[in-house]
């Protein structure tokens, strides 16, 4: 072990592109898949019941297998800080932490509490966000199209807001719309037509309004897949293209022969 | 206070290029969403009860500064006339005259009604819409399809009342369905999928014709979406081309280097 | 009244070009959309209880109106027959049928099943259409998409099937999926994003299984919206192009100068 | 029938070209559509109550008529092995086996078990599949789109587990969210925009966090319906385009006349 070079370990550890490197993050993919698995199994008040020792020392392997990746982490690579403030870094942490923090408290009733803070180890699977370089053209899309979807949900927060307080006037609490921020809570139930119907309008005038709200809402739905639908097209044509060996230039469209800038011939 | 022009003034109450206005439309923005979160937060019954004396303060507060920011508006404006009677004028005085209206009803019932008038100024929240100038592409592309977007809200009306008067014979009003406009209510909480669930329909044949309901408004979902995502598409190629220096005209691609329309070389 | 020629009647009644044509149009789509209106305000339980005879009586004016209209139709168009069968012909006389038929069952017992027939003079709203040309391009995207939409909804119509199978036998009558049809049902109302809750699964493997179906159903949207998005971008653009004077060809993109065919320039 | 040769009778029973081959397919597809429709009706309370023997002789029938086409699919066609292995062959032996299955069963109880067996022969339907070759298109964009819809999906589903955990702690049993996996089956039902409503947050905290899920499921909706237009539009285009007679490429856009790859001219 001792042979082993710190190059050699943030190569299996850091990098994806070795066979090693590669058989390593699999393996780590699988571990995290399962603790968050237990995780989740353990809130099933049934299985929690028969099986609760089992999950804490499953819990317990995991912390201790995900501390170690921590340690070895901070140990192979060039610059630890960069690497303990890096966005990973602090949900590696985070993954570990809850876990121990859950020592300190031993009382009955502070479980519960200790149990909340131990779901923040579900941030342990956006790990996976690390493996999937796929991911790339989705993220041009949704960056090209960030202004147009805030100024969008503006728009719509405008509209929830005012429809909202109408309907609080309109409905009145004795059907459910106690006050403008639960009004306006309806009012994206509705918008957004997820339409739970808990709270339901029972007025005339209620019921116009609510439908003015569901046909707003189910057109504009249009307007951030418009904008997706256009980045995307954007995202994935500049993607495609290639470089043009005699000017330089990228750009081009999908099966072009020769470069459109300076009639080079272009490389297959 | 007095050396200070007309003009810096109107600079910095009506203009967002200099610092001065940048730093006066930030400050105006805060206000109108604190004095918006107020009335929003004052018909929370818990909230209102334990502070509605600093509910009321504050509202005054908010009050105060827009009546004196409307004041400053027309002072400065050229044509006092032109601002008063544009959109945002209305807007600027709709959200300042419900306060003072409260004042000529001091009836305790009365007070429940003023509140509602009271509400008209959340349309402050509409001013946000001023500091917005992203929001072109999206308006282009929402007028471009209005008509098609008209057609189609018809042609979805329509269905919608044949299906609710169908319904209403189909299922009665022994399962909710007690009229017709009731009936086209529950049609529009369908189709456009949003399906709240008061009222559902009960017979075979009822819940055979909803279900073809839903799949028309799953299906028919595409429709505005397509509409707009052409419309948004031909927004953004018209904004991205350039004019070209020898002919004038406009609509080149992306990227192009060469005029399409007589071959001059375009400015990069 | 007798000096007024047959085509000048026809000019005003068929035709929509002329300013008497148009003024009948805009006047006959008036009575047509309060004739609905009537139809619709008659089933509310509580304005039928105090105005049932002003109902009666409008009822009475609009069909005695509708038609004169139909028979006027007839005597001035040129062939009746083509007029009487085509798809407008028989709208328009359904739309008068069912409050003469009403005259023939004045039992009491009869009067509620008359009812039902009377509704389908919702039909004559359907004559909106004739007044709209500007459907044309949604109309040739959707014919275009024809195929494939129907093609997915065969698709869909497999999948709910199935899961509805799955779920009748996962679940079971004591949680309301009482047969396939019913389970089916609940489907449709599942994958289409609707979501009624007058079903819903409890035991953990249904909930497994509505979840895949959701996420389907939610990821499928894109299926009908992505044929549409695509032929309507198709439709516009070939509505877009102009005819070459040389070689007659169409489908020329928008904006072109040159034909992209032989190379003659196109008319602006 | 002795005379009739093997090549004929496979012609007949798998293409679909010759008139005899086109008469077979709709007549099975006919009966095909028939049988699930007894094996749907059959689970109807009502109707299994009257008709249980009708159905159960259906049932036999239908069974009977595929073990028949079965044996002489396996019988003409060249290599057997390969279509019994096959994706067909198999569906069309789960399409029979499940009634002779029932036969080795005959207890009162067991029967429920053996109904579900029977279900699968609801995938005899799926052979529908078989007669439609436009859905080519379609399979090539969902083909295409499959790695970034999966990226969406991971990431949808990464989004649903955290939001699941927190709602069971701000939530917590008391309002029906028992355990982190109902609560990630309500935020799929939520994210979905489905909204069943047997589950709802009550507290303000879990509203409000309800209310971004919302948002986030109305807006993430545009990325599969983006992703999949792209690659409609691309599929749809590959599809329409001809091969150059003088380089062999394909590629062309719709209606072009001349080979852009070496100017040759295209056959129309």
């Amino acid at each position: 072990m001792l042979n082993i070079s710190k190059e050699r370990i943030y190569e299996v550890v850091f990098e994806a592109d070795t066979p090693a490197g590669k058989r390593f993050d699999l393996l780590l993919l699988l571990i995290i898949i399962m603790s968050v698995g237990v995780v989740v199994l353990e809130t099933v008040p049934s299985l929690n019941k028969s099986y609760s020792s089992i999950f804490y020392t499953l819990e317990w392997i995991f912390t201790i297998i995900f501390t170690l990746e921590y340690l070895v982490r901070i140990y192979c690579v060039r610059k630890p800080k960069h690497y303990i403030f890096s966005f990973y870094g602090i949900i590696d942490l985070l993954s570990i932490i809850p876990t121990f923090f859950s020592l300190l408290f031993p009382g009955s009733q502070g479980l519960l509490v200790i149990r909340s803070i131990r779901l923040l180890r579900i941030f342990r699977i956006l790990k996976l966000a690390r493996y999937l370089g796929e991911a790339n053209i989705l993220l041009t899309a949704l960056k090209a199209s960030r202004i147009k979807v805030t100024v969008f949900i503006g728009a719509v927060s405008v509209i929830v807001l005012i429809v909202g307080a109408l309907m609080y006037l309109i409905e009145g609490p004795q059907y459910g719309f106690v006050s403008i921020p639960m009004s306006a809570y309806w009012a994206i139930v509705t918008v957004t037509t997820v339409g739970f119907g808990d709270i339901t309008p029972q007025t005339p005038l209620g019921q116009f309004l609510a439908s003015l709200l569901m046909i707003l809402g189910y057109g504009f739905i249009a307007v951030p897949t418009g904008i997706v639908s256009v980045e995307l097209a954007n995202a994935q044509q500049a993607l495609s293209t290639q470089t043009c060996p005699t000017c330089m230039k990228q750009d081009h469209t999908l099966g072009a022969v020769y470069c459109k800038f300076c009639s080079a011939k272009l490389n297959s």
